[in-house]
């Protein structure tokens, strides 16, 4: 009977030994985990300001567009949706990055300290306790020994008044052995919950990141059919939409202010008929009140709306 | 007659001279877009690159959970389908950030240049075409002046037979103002098909990318899925699964190798405990048919197939 508890515990405790002592070794694999993630966060950071950058210079050339004379208004308006839904995606970039750093590295490489002194307190409390039940068990055994030896020499003198204390000593080792094993049970599955929490742990940390990620997703939509409009828009190039054409007709005949400068014979004049271009499409601009070739600032507020 | 022609082919002259003036003068913007799109690139290569690493990383994590002894190689399976979804998602990121180098910034450098000459050819061949049609005006009313000067003093002098000569030089005039509208209106047209070409041929450059970025964006689809199932499979750390209660009574009674190695009483003997340790560990895969509970490593053929 005590040799098969005495192999299972010593089961017992070797597995709960071997998962201390992975859990030990793992830290490398987590610094790793969180070093590697600090480095890809600054880069998306990084990122994020690239993009904010490009974005700007993106819209410059919806403007170009919406602004143009060449009919591309349309082509513009299409330009800045794709710009607006790209800062939607930068702006779930950055929160994304932003819900990374606050919300997986940090918090991980905090927990990494309570997981450290969680698994050492285990390590040692089973020590303990192992120590002490084992000694336990010693001192019943020698009692149960010694009241053997003392049973052996009262039965050789005919006194038969011992083995109820014998009896109950055995019994009292058989029970500290089921003690033993219930205490191994208990530390191994303590550190084996305590290995799934780290687990469980890292899921509840990651998830809201991946959150995060998937919402980028939701843009997705949205660039497919702005993507399908600049394709429907752009489809002949070669050719001026009526818009643009019904410009030259209106030009034909209109009171408006152009008027053709004589190309300068030296550069220096350049300046000088830049500016009065200048002011002639301005003169344009304030009798255009169709606004179908003129050149408008396109107002971010307007752009959103079209977008919607 | 001639008035009114003269008023129109102006203001045509003066919208083609600033249709062209827009395009000289937007040069800055699209170059300002290529450099930040340029940057833009280099960050998400450099992104791409510490995801690689980051992956990596990941990846260590889930063959830790898949690996325990703790009852989750189930999240660790989720884990490693979570790591090979975010490997589409890096494939997918490197592919759009060479489309987006090789497909747009690349080739819009390029047609920059052409841009510049073909802009220069449509401002000096309108130029040449104007001053020839204006020699050509010239010449006619010059001729036409004459004529007329011949008419009167003919006139004064009975003879009429002048005036059908008139009439025609006074049509030939009329003929080439008309021919001046027409090309005028014909340089207004090219330049404004010129411009608009640049958006079509900037669109047809930028949809393919933004179709790379959509199918990475697409990716993310599938990690909803993932993340739900790491929920449920998390989703009561503080128990063990069944799974890994059953290791613990398969433990109890069977002739596993496991066997408690007393704890050391100096740092010294690590070493050769680890060791113990590492071998009483390896007989348990070893004889562990099943592989409920093994160390079995866990190869990324084997997690592709789970995930699937």
């Amino acid at each position: 009977m005590e040799a098969v508890i005495e192999k299972e515990c010593s089961a017992l405790g070797g597995l709960f030994q071997t998962v201390i002592a992975d859990m030990k070794s793992s830290y490398p694999i987590w610094e790793d985990f969180i070093t590697k993630a600090g480095k890809m966060q600054s880069q998306l950071r990084a990122t994020a300001v690239a993009v904010t950058a490009f974005l700007d210079a993106f819209q410059k050339v919806a403007d170009l567009a919406t602004n143009s004379r060449g009919g591309t208004r349309d082509i513009g308006s299409a330009l800045t949706r794709m710009c607006l839904r790209h800062r939607s995606i930068e702006a779930k970039l950055k929160q994304f990055s932003m819900c990374f750093l606050e919300g997986l590295i940090n918090p991980l490489q905090e927990q990494m300290e309570d997981w450290k002194r969680g698994v050492n307190t285990l390590d040692k409390d089973h020590a303990k306790e192992y120590k002490r039940a084992r000694q336990e068990i010693k001192k019943k055994s020698s009692d149960t020994l010694k009241l053997q030896k003392k049973a052996k020499k009262a039965d050789n003198l005919g006194r038969g008044d011992i083995q109820p204390q014998l009896n109950s000593a055995m019994q009292d080792v058989s029970d500290k052995y089921i003690l033993l094993e219930e205490t191994e049970k208990h530390a191994l599955r303590r550190a084996l919950i305590e290995e799934r929490q780290r687990f469980c742990c890292f899921v509840t940390m990651l998830r809201p990141v991946v959150d995060e990620e998937i919402s980028m997703l939701a843009e997705v939509t949205h660039l497919q059919t702005i993507s399908e409009d600049l394709k429907a828009l752009t489809s002949d190039p070669h050719k001026l939409p009526p818009a643009s054409e019904q410009v030259i007709l209106d030009l034909k005949g209109s009171d408006y202010g152009w008027s053709y400068q004589t190309p300068p014979s030296s550069p220096s004049t350049t300046m000088s008929r830049k500016s009065s271009m200048c002011s002639s499409l301005n003169s344009v601009n304030s009798s255009d009140s169709r606004g179908s070739s003129g050149s408008h600032s396109h107002s971010p507020s307007s752009s959103s709306s079209s977008s919607s």
